[in-house]
């Protein structure tokens, strides 16, 4: 089987390291000419935007995927015309507008904080004195990894807010007052067969993620699910989702979904009988989703910046590294250590020692 | 680091697989157009006796391993003069002759069964007279799955076999009356750090293994790697080496070691904490070993001719699939099926499942 991937990054990179042995093989569509999935099969250097490079893609493609949301409409209506697209991108459109996909959380009754939109600074006013400070004025479009976003804590920051952010469509979400983050990352397979993660629980520093942590046995795990569950059907998906959600006092609150393999999920690689990755190459070429059980304690940090001192990440046991290729620069992603354990405490002495080495970033 | 391999069939695929998470680069020296690993790296396409093309290998390498033994003397020193080789070829040396390995294993104090070396087919018949029969005939050099073999089981089968393979040097051994085949992959970092997995028992038919099952506590597992530990220490090995061992009631024997990956040990990928594809580039690297430690109860199944239906396959939990990307063909290696489960009864019903959907040849 033939796949094409629009993006080559870390997560087009690792869908083919688990594709590879599956027999199939990886084309890319990125940019970028050191895009890091390009080692591992055929590189198309085109935009996202260019019609021929498209046409390209799908030309060497039984099937096309993606790896990041933020494709152009156009662009995917032409792969369309042509190839089978997973997830098929009436995904990608509910998640790329923060506003159409606060609305399908709310259609399908999975709770989401409280919103108004916003496209005029007097409209921010009059959001602020329905919702409340603190709250979250945030792009409604493009927005990743914390960018887009800003936190009004009192009047003074109105102003500075919509001074950095106005002028394209926005959204402002009540703050909620969580106790941790977790995602849940599910796939549906083409035969409408579901399988689901444990739960992940996430801890973000400045807006991007830095550990994931597998939950074996959490007690969000059910109604995790169930909101998976009823994006998968509604969207009648093929491939993996993830489900971001605050959990609060008063329960579980949407925050984002993302029509993709997930940061959250990376630890599946090693802590999961099947990882995220494969799942998502299996459920997009129509075979057989795979077992997603546990194996043992995950954990999954993130480097930022760049690479610890791989020596160092090395001499600890069953600490697995995961190089994206990919230059150093303040803020990216570079790489991820997974770690694991049998045991949970054994597995945060674990965390803490690979914190440790961990370059400050 | 960018690495070397001399080889591109399935062994340096799945070594390169392992290895790119790290970060690491592969150029693949292999005759064949359609080497397997080559979607995985660069390919220089050359004779393992070109001297372009090994001075080619030297020059794109950090560090030049091998994933066959059968590399031709010359060839391995060209590259020794250039560039750092992991396993030293010494160890290629010793194992490429059986009179040369058998004789190491003796002055190793590593029992072996009873030989004598047949270069005409006088000392074959002074052979057989000496130690009886039923023996085996083998080639001295270039025998594998079962190439070059003859089993000797009446004094009719000697004219026959000596038909068949005199004329090079050869060796007969006595049969073993063996309880099983296991064998004992280990692995040795540039600093002399060792690291053992567990037995591997090994199930061969017509001279081809078919199936490895991961013996997590092995009666057999202190000897096997008290004998593996003194091969490493002769050779000052460097990187995965694998001792294939006859279980008899007079206790282990030695069959024959490679000084590479090893078929038998293809189930530590899901199976070991980490995998022997990642200890052997980790050590050829100078990196720390990784942790041997199985990941619950694992069978490998080798798929020979041609691969199964892989929905039949991954239809079942916690089943893995590895395609070499090679042509179907009677008697080849095309890929393997890695079974796990956390219950070892559980195990037996899932290699019985595989079995049935596996082409026979």
């Amino acid at each position: 089987m033939r796949i094409g991937i629009v993006g080559g990054g870390q997560l087009a990179r690792m869908l083919a390291l688990a594709g590879i042995p599956l027999g199939m093989r990886f084309t890319f569509l990125d940019p970028a000419a050191d895009a890091g999935a390009a080692a591992l099969g055929r590189h198309i250097v085109g935009a996202y935007d260019d019609p021929a490079a498209l046409d390209a893609l799908a030309d060497a493609s039984d099937v096309v995927t993606y790896e990041f949301e933020n494709v152009p409409a156009d662009g995917m209506q032409r792969l369309l015309d042509r190839v089978p697209v997973y997830p098929h991108p009436r995904a990608l459109a509910a998640s790329r507008d923060r506003a159409s996909e606060k609305q399908l959380f709310r259609d399908l009754a999975i709770p989401v904080p409280p919103y108004v939109l916003v496209d005029a600074e007097t409209d921010l006013r009059r959001a602020v004195a329905e919702l409340g400070l603190p709250a979250v004025l945030k792009t409604r479009t493009l927005g990743y990894d914390g960018k887009g976003q800003a936190v009004l804590r009192t009047a003074d920051d109105v102003a500075a807010a919509w001074e950095r952010l106005g002028g394209v469509p926005l959204i402002l979400e009540s703050f909620v007052t969580f106790t941790r983050e977790i995602s849940m990352v599910a796939a549906r397979g083409r035969d409408g067969a579901t399988a689901f993660y444990p739960v992940s629980e996430n801890v973000h520093r400045d807006g991007i993620l830095r550990i994931s942590r597998c939950r074996r046995e959490d007690p969000a795990a059910t109604t995790a699910q169930e909101y998976a569950a009823r994006l998968l059907a509604h969207l009648d998906y093929v491939g993996v989702l993830a489900l971001e959600l605050f959990d609060t006092p008063q329960g579980l609150y949407a925050n984002e979904m993302a029509p993709r393999v997930h940061n959250s999920g990376h630890w599946t690689i090693e802590g999961a009988c099947t990882s995220q990755f494969e799942n998502h190459v299996r459920a997009v070429c129509g075979l057989p989703l795979g077992d997603t059980a546990p194996l043992g304690c995950t954990a999954m940090l993130n480097c930022i910046g760049k690479l610890p001192d791989i020596d160092a990440v090395l001499k600890h046991a069953d600490v697995h590294v995961h190089d994206y290729d990919k230059q150093p620069r303040a803020g990216r992603k570079v790489g991820h250590i997974t770690v694991r354990s049998d045991a949970a405490s054994a597995l945060e002495d674990l965390v803490q020692a690979i914190t440790q080495v961990l370059p400050e970033n």
